[in-house]
């Protein structure tokens, strides 16, 4: 689907919650679009349409404005992503796309037959940064496709790790290969995680959630930390059709 | 808590959303307060603080527009509301207070142990209707003291009756009893089961959500209708905090 053109206010709006550089750590970008119920998706596994063209152009120019865009393996699993970035801004001729990272501590995904292998082999996006477990042993085949796109597996002992060290581990890899900046789109376990670690980890750095006015319902993915979690530095926006709020998250 | 004034924007925003006269029943509002995560209470039988003061405000501007306001027994349990209007138009010297109705088929309520007793007493707010079961039998000494106040129980089959009969019979029971516009309020269940039955048999009118930017984690008390629901003439309105989404409910 093309995008449409990003709407004007969204730039100002967006402006204070954009990826700064820090000193020692990776900037981190939690976004993702829900229903008024608070549900990323109708049903688990499925992928739902909830943002409008305007929020998905936000998505995008979001994708040019960081070095990475991570999400966990049952995303991939589900909506099979291209993940790259179809944003340009009129003052340039190409495209900024970020690295894609995918979270597969049991190497479950097949790669070769995903939309992101043949969106990298169109040179149309990067290749990605897939983050298994210790135990895991891609073959060498695998390793050498990926390779010769220009992405690499990263093993990290993920699997008997808390979900709080493997979130320093996960964010300090990025840091080592250079990504000053991720955005974590989902799914639903990753945003749950997150949202609950950090009240203790400090992790994430801007939140920017879109908020579609559809009930999904109960049976639908639901989004909701495991404790409360306060926000601060408040903004919102409204577009035809819908919301956003942006927070900067911060325990400090 | 006292109110603030109202803000200015909220008038025209709120405009097309507020009661007309329909022909034949009574104009449904649904109004309710949710985080983020779609939460209306950080814990059930809790009440919690969701809205900002000037949403607040909002809620009260809307009870001088409806001539009832009703709330199911849950509700009245947990937060032991007041129930009446705060709000006064800066040209009025009186304020409009609605007619509380509770929902409590069981009869479990004791009203003079409440909040709205005393404000009745106080004369600052209308006694309420309570909707029992044909089953419940209260005591003379309560009926007395609620017709001393102007208040009634009023008898409908409600326990074995399905939730969409009882809902039609409920609101028809408003018309007859002369109240031409109803805010419900929550709780949870209530506004579950009308969201659910909005599919079917076109219950709600108005819908008015507000949005607080908190999350209140996986204890809170969902809101989340038993399927989809699709919204439409959506508006969105956002404030110092948070913000407000409203939206025409019609299945026709
Ligand atoms: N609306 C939106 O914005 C949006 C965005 C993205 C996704 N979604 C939806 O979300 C749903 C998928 O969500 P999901 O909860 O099933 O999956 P997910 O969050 O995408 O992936 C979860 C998996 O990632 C791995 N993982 C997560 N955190 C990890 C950590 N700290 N360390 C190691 N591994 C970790 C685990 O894999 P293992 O199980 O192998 O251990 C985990 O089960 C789909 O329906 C999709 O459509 C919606
Ligand atoms: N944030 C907000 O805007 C807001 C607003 C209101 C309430 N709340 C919160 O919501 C929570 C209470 O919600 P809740 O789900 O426990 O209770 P509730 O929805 O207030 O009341 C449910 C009860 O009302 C009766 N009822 C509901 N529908 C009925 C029908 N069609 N016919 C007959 N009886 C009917 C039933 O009583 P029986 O069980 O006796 O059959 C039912 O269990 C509290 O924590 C409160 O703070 C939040």
């Amino acid at each position: 689907m093309s995008l449409i053109p990003l709407p004007d206010s969204l730039r100002p709006f967006l402006h204070d919650y954009l990826p700064t550089q820090l000193p020692d750590r990776t900037f981190v970008t939690l976004t993702y679009a829900q229903s008024l119920d608070s549900k990323i998706a109708a049903q688990p596994g499925h992928q739902t349409k909830i943002s409008h063209l305007e929020t998905k152009t936000m998505t995008h120019y979001l994708r040019s404005k960081h070095d990475a865009i991570l999400v966990g393996i049952g995303t991939v699993l589900a909506d099979d992503p291209k993940l790259n970035c179809r944003f340009k801004e009129s003052t340039s001729n190409s495209i900024s796309s970020p690295r894609p990272i995918i979270l597969d501590p049991h190497g479950k995904w097949n790669y070769r037959s995903s939309q992101l292998f043949t969106i990298c082999e169109a040179q149309q996006g990067l290749a990605p940064y897939i983050i298994i477990d210790t135990s895991v042993n891609p073959t060498l085949h695998d390793i050498a496709i990926l390779q010769n796109q220009g992405g690499k597996f990263i093993k990290r002992p993920l699997i008997h790790t808390s979900r709080s060290d493997s979130w320093k581990i996960i964010l300090s890899t990025l840091y080592e290969h250079g990504l000053k900046s991720v955005m974590i789109e989902g799914g639903a376990k990753i945003i749950n995680d997150l949202l609950s670690l950090q009240k203790s980890d400090d992790l994430i750095n801007s939140l920017i959630i879109t908020i579609g006015p559809v009930f999904l319902g109960y049976q639908g993915v639901s989004v909701h930390p495991h404790t409360n979690v306060n926000l601060n530095q408040i903004k919102w926006w409204s577009g035809v059709q819908d919301s956003i709020v942006c927070a900067r998250v911060s325990t400090e």
